[in-house]
């Protein structure tokens, strides 16, 4: 038993009451958007088994998985040679049978291969959770951080990308955040790495391509060079780069450029589709076809999205894609998903930098009675218990304290009402209510204070 | 890479649709009720250093953490001899510096140590989260399940427990769960233990007592002589298990034989004073004062409380209690809280036995939209958006597949309505719905449309 001062794991943390009601805000507002768009909720473990999470997110994801040390006799089956081994790897996969998550798309590809026979397909579900990786923390970075995914599988039709663009389009729009929302395709991406000469190097010519808005052209050539990738196919890229305009005048110029990959062909009618289907919608956010775009996990197989917000650099604030496989990895190939994530700890940033949260988002109580003594809080009990039965959320100070200190305990927590009920008051049956923005006091049956109450919520004007 | 059918960890949970909606229905009047009472909602990171956790739950507590093998380079400092040694116990904490949260009352604690300049006291505090215990699983015992945490610290005030009971009568009564509250306080388990001679037994006298419910006189004896607790003791105990009545009456025959003892007098006092504010209060509940409730965990020290369901044998429910000393293990005495703790997945239970779950907790769409190929699904994208701005949930069937397929879609989710719009009612401007459960059609204008809806909203007979 420590008698330290206690302390938080890096890259976790709590969430105060005021932070709470922010981050509830923004969870209600996608929840209400992901159901009225007929997705469903899930919910699946914190906890998977490793071999389920293992290999999903590349070497580098292997490494940020969080392990959970096997319970009981850990050591059993452990040779004293493993300790001191190079490969720490092998050994933690003896010491661990299971790890954290580490994104949500996963678990759902592993519920949809478990449950495949019970399922009716296309399966609509959104999944808000936390999800943990082990990365170093860093300003916006954090080891604890939620994901909001929504995703349908069993369903190759580009509606399903056209709803989820609708779908960031309203949350952005309901959260007030003004967006630019990206749309790529990987097929033309890899018909991009066919006409440069490089088709197997679709991956590090994606990685490539993923970083040229934060770090130029110039540094994604250099990184492109040094994975041995050839000038001549470099300057190819530049032809891609070159090519300008609306949806429809990009299509047409990769025909031209792309027109001997079947590949590249398919990805280009893909999203000409998909911005046909938009022209009979009116989205409130612009959406631009990016062939820059290309996001780095390596499961996505058709249309990439992203969103970034306008008013604020902080890199993509949503995103999400096609992947045609993921299931695959779980003996269940064939099943086609498509899916998007909202990043709510940088959406929670834009929002505060903007100033953008409601200011009728709080979870205060409404009305706090002061206690003063044993009688009062007597007969307070019942008043209170009238006031919550109206939907007043309202409490009872719990100690007959100085008034001072009472009343300086509703200001901390936002209560705008002080109600003084003394003896006075008791023989008198009424209510002295303060309002503690402006000092004033009036005295109410309670009658008058219930009708008083019911204005002001209708007013909202606390 | 495994092509092996996957799993999830035993003692885990994927939870469907159909289950998310109930058990948030809980969630959801728990923190309507802990919200109204002035409660604040607060959340801590899932994983805490362990010395923050170990320590805090008696030896088998901590056996029962679940803990995080340590990122990089666990083995550095781990010697060969460490392995095979009998005590995993000490390498698992070279091991691990981490481990999942086992309760919400200890990072509540450590929370209130870490912030106790910030925070303004009396803190009421409320806190819905999953929790890990690397309990063997068995029905009904999970290794992940969501407490629903609701305390305050910072007053000793008797009000508090009046509170909190006011605040379990007033969930189960929302859950439609009839249930007993039952009311005890440690402090009178300390007098028993003095007046029967062992008052430094007082742990396992109430272990001991705790069990007397599920396994009665018999085995709880031979459990204390067992322990060591002589004879005569263990005859004196029959004095209290002999104690009848209601509150008062109890409380008059515990002041008798406790005369002796300033602690038992003491509690005797506190559970008085709490019935006396009880009589003000119109609980729908009842409240029992029970000498023999015990509860198992040891940092209580003052009022406990239980709830048990009356008609379900599934054991306690709620429960909670006062806790003199919590936050002095982090450095910070003298701190006074009390708090309970919903168990969300009994009450799951008890409500899917006794069918308590309300028929409309649903989140299916009201009407699938049919696809009946490209130009259609066009024209149905701004029918769809006006149905969604109007806020029924709703979808278009992503694919062009048969009728019948679409409709047994719609019969796997709950959705009442198939909406057909085909040519015919393309060129005439109409709308032909067919209700799924009679199989009726009837062709619509629009407007007449909407109007059906609002009508069949508002009288919820779907």
């Amino acid at each position: 038993m420590s008698n330290n001062k206690p302390h938080i794991p890096k890259g976790t943390r709590d969430f105060t009451p005021a932070e709470m009601v922010k981050r509830n805000h923004i969870f209600n507002t996608i929840r209400e958007v992901f159901s009225r768009y007929g997705y469903q909720p899930l919910e699946t473990p914190a906890m998977e088994n490793l071999d389920t999470l293992l290999g999903k997110y590349g070497e580098e994801g292997d490494k940020l998985l969080f392990k959970i040390l096997n319970s009981g006799d850990f050591i059993h089956g452990i040779r004293k040679d493993d300790i001191h081994s190079q490969n720490t790897n092998a050994l933690s996969l003896k010491l661990c049978e299971k790890g954290l998550r580490y994104d949500l798309t996963v678990p759902f590809a592993r519920y949809v291969v478990m449950h495949k026979h019970e399922l009716v397909f296309p399966f609509k579900r959104y999944q808000i959770q936390p999800v943990w990786r082990a990365d170093r923390p860093q300003k916006g970075r954090y080891r604890e951080f939620y994901q909001c995914d929504a995703d349908v599988v069993g369903s190759d039709s580009l509606l399903n990308e056209v709803e989820l663009i609708q779908i960031m389009d309203e949350v952005f729009s309901n959260l007030s955040i003004r967006v630019k929302l990206k749309l790529n395709n990987r097929k033309i991406l890899a018909g991009i790495a066919e006409y440069i000469g490089v088709p197997e190097r679709i991956t590090d010519l994606t990685v490539a391509l993923d970083k040229l808005e934060k770090s130029g052209t110039e540094k994604v050539y250099a990184e492109l060079r040094e994975k041995g990738i050839g000038d001549s196919s470099i300057e190819r890229i530049l032809h891609f780069l070159k090519i300008s305009g609306d949806a429809s005048e990009k299509c047409e110029a990769l025909m031209d450029l792309l027109e001997c990959s079947d590949t590249g062909l398919k990805g280009i009618d893909e999203i000409g589709k998909i911005f046909q289907y938009l022209e009979n919608i009116n989205l409130k956010n612009p959406v631009e076809f990016d062939i820059s775009l290309a996001r780095g996990l390596n499961y996505y197989t058709g249309t990439i999205f992203e969103v970034m917000a306008i008013d604020v650099a902080i890199g993509s604030i949503c995103g999400g894609g096609r992947y045609d496989d993921l299931t695959g990895i779980f003996g269940l190939p064939g099943t086609s998903g498509v899916g998007i994530s909202f990043g709510a700890d940088r959406i929670y940033d834009v929002m505060n930098q903007l100033d953008l949260f409601p200011a009728e988002t709080t979870t205060a109580s409404m009305i706090l009675l002061a206690n003063f003594g044993e009688k009062e809080s007597v007969y307070c009990l019942s008043l209170l218990a009238k006031l919550r039965a109206a939907g007043y959320r309202s409490e009872l100070y719990p100690d007959p304290v100085k008034l001072g200190k009472q009343i300086s305990y509703a200001n901390s927590r936002n209560i705008p009402f002080v109600a003084l009920v003394g003896e006075n008051e008791m023989k008198e049956e009424t209510i002295t209510l303060k309002k503690l923005s402006t000092g004033e006091q009036h005295s109410f049956t309670i009658e008058e204070l219930f009708k008083y109450l019911e204005q002001i919520s209708q007013s909202n004007s606390l």
